[in-house]
């Protein structure tokens, strides 16, 4: 049996998905910047593509910019609004747990000379109210939440975030990293307070290099990438169409029996760690209730380090992740780990296992069913 | 009949590319940054890729770095070898007829302080180099000139300008735009004195929204997208697997028989040319031998404005290009005609016919007895 459950990483495109891909690779391949009607054409997918996201969102079409994927569009949300708004102040605000495609462009602009704060947040990851309410100040000019942390899943509490913001600082903007959370939530960015947006087409069985982000129209904001204009100059570069329509697939499909599959994917994250309580010296990080997101599981078991346990499981045909896996194989500590204050031993025993719609109760039986077996004779191995 | 003769805007991907990339998306959708065997799996594609890239380029493995595209591929260069080496120097050089994605990075960086020199070029468009020698100087830290005008067709010589700068400016930098170049003249970045070279995959009959930029090892330069820390942190974001095997793919069937392909479009050109010459009030702008690249024509028809003949000949399914199709639909006077010093009449009246070798000289006779029966129709109704 081969069972992924490491979909927080990456996810196995759509059928659909590759079926319109290859539609638009094989025979509508036209540059949308051409004149004619192969250009014409190729632009229709990418009009039917942000009109079709502006809708799930809520937002107004010209609102919907198309990237590279999600760390573009987190790059393209802090460093260009830092550079667009210096002269309005110079402080951004983040958490301590954000992903590293929102905490590496918020030390670059720390080189360039803007002040960063970095939010603590509590035990289960949740980021610290009190904490953003003395941060926000007059210099404030961003501040950048994720939906749900890529690690343990914990959700943020965005309105409440932005309710603050629009209180105590109403000239910052509001960026939120979606990347994990869309498609498991439903985002109403006009209605959340939220002016930024950014998302990812392959967490969500979508193509990888290629995501988007919605900007509200009254955001300044200058691009990172400069070139022929097109994406009325947000983006240059050749429009991604086939990736763009396969995105706008993926989205749709994430979005048909929302609430069903939502309740599905608890159903399996609640039969999961109802049957790793069953297991001695086994710890859940974060929220172990529905108050997380319904796809992601870190959890650790005392006594065997993660990497080992890991490699047990893949020689089972089981596919998890140490840690976060979005950060390019680097064995640092994980940061979000780190951040909610859990001891070393829980660090290094640690692995995340996130599901996705296709996967099914019988996977989770015998993801347990191999834990069970594996993790008695791996803690026997322990290095004292 | 349909007849495709727009290839430099963007081509069809070849049967081969789709065929792995669907691969990638359906069976080995692992992230190359997770450590089991599906992340293991998904790497290999990425290694065996920069070694092809590599290999066809005779540079090394570890200076072929991924990116969204061609666009993506310049602003890299140029922004980012000007902001690792502002104390080196403040002064940039390049020509005035080279793509958007070059000249507006320049432009962000004469806002930002630095100097550039936008060289002329003589009525055929290439660079003069007298002015190159003038221009390069004790501050002069980077050269960008294009290996293939992608307008005209006209080829750069850029082992020239490369023996120009080690001669004047050692420690100057010189990227070449090879986005039109790529597959259809053979590159060796080291022999030819070229610091870094981007290439597109779209225009090779690969995938749209990836490219790769060839970065020499010496060079100082800093990464764009900041995040997780993929490709040794030059590049990052999750990596594009199946975009960066089907540009691998596309590559290499790029250079199947290399040289066959190369004299078969110079026989599709030159059989276009010949019969352009024997129709009244034609100019084909730059070289019209085999001095000029094998796929790209320029060509102004008389008192035939270029929209009014573009949409003509779309409706016979004839797709050419009005200008270069880069430039996201806006409808601004050419900038290589422009600074070749053509006509305001020859600029307004000239198309971009462009070939791929799935073109045939059966349509190519087809766009001639179509220009021949449409362009004498279309000059008597000119505004005068």
């Amino acid at each position: 049996m081969e069972v992924y459950f490491d979909n927080s990483a990456t996810t196995r495109c759509h059928p659909k998905v590759r079926e319109i891909m290859n539609k638009l690779y094989d025979e509508d391949y036209g540059n949308p910047s051409s004149l004619h009607m192969m250009g014409v054409r190729a632009e229709v997918y990418l009009k039917e593509a942000r009109k079709s996201l502006a809708t799930l969102l809520k937002v107004n079409e010209k609102e919907i910019f198309f990237t590279s994927g999600g760390t573009e569009s987190n790059n393209l949300a802090i460093i260009g609004t830092a550079m667009a708004n210096k002269r309005s102040g110079n402080h951004l605000i983040t958490t301590s747990i954000e992903h590293a495609a929102v905490l590496e462009p918020m030390k670059f602009l720390e080189e360039q000379g803007f002040r960063v704060t970095y939010l603590p947040v509590d035990e289960k990851g949740v980021v610290d109210l009190e904490a953003l309410a003395n941060a926000l100040c007059g210099e404030t000019i961003l501040v950048s939440v994720m939906a749900v942390n890529n690690e343990i899943g914990t959700v943020e509490p965005l309105e409440e975030i932005a309710r603050l913001i629009k209180e105590k600082c109403p000239q910052a903007y509001f960026h939120v990293d979606a990347i994990q959370g869309f498609g498991k939530f439903k985002f109403y960015p006009k209605r959340m307070g939220i002016d930024m947006l950014s998302v990812s087409g392959h967490k969500i069985n979508g193509p990888k290099g290629v995501g988007f982000i919605y900007i509200n129209e009254k955001v300044k904001i200058k691009p990172l990438i400069l070139g022929g204009g097109q994406q009325k100059g947000m983006r240059s570069g050749t429009d991604n169409v086939p990736g763009v329509a396969g995105l706008k697939c993926a989205a749709e499909l994430a979005y048909e029996n929302f609430e069903e599959k939502q309740t599905y994917l608890y159903s399996l994250r609640n039969r999961m760690i109802a049957g790793l309580k069953e297991m001695d010296g086994v710890t859940v990080n974060g929220y172990d209730d529905d108050t997380a997101a319904p796809h992601i599981i870190s959890v650790s078991f005392q006594n065997v380090r993660s990497e080992v346990l890991l490699h047990a499981l893949e020689e089972k045909g089981i596919y998890v992740s140490a840690g976060s896996a979005c950060s390019s194989n680097k064995p640092a500590p994980s940061r979000t780990l780190t951040n909610i204050h859990a001891p070393k031993e829980i660090i290094e025993s640690t692995v995340r296992i996130s599901f996705a719609s296709i996967n099914t109760a019988e996977e989770v039986d015998y993801c347990l069913e191999t834990l069970k077996e594996l993790v008695p004779v791996l803690q026997k191995y322990v290095r004292k």
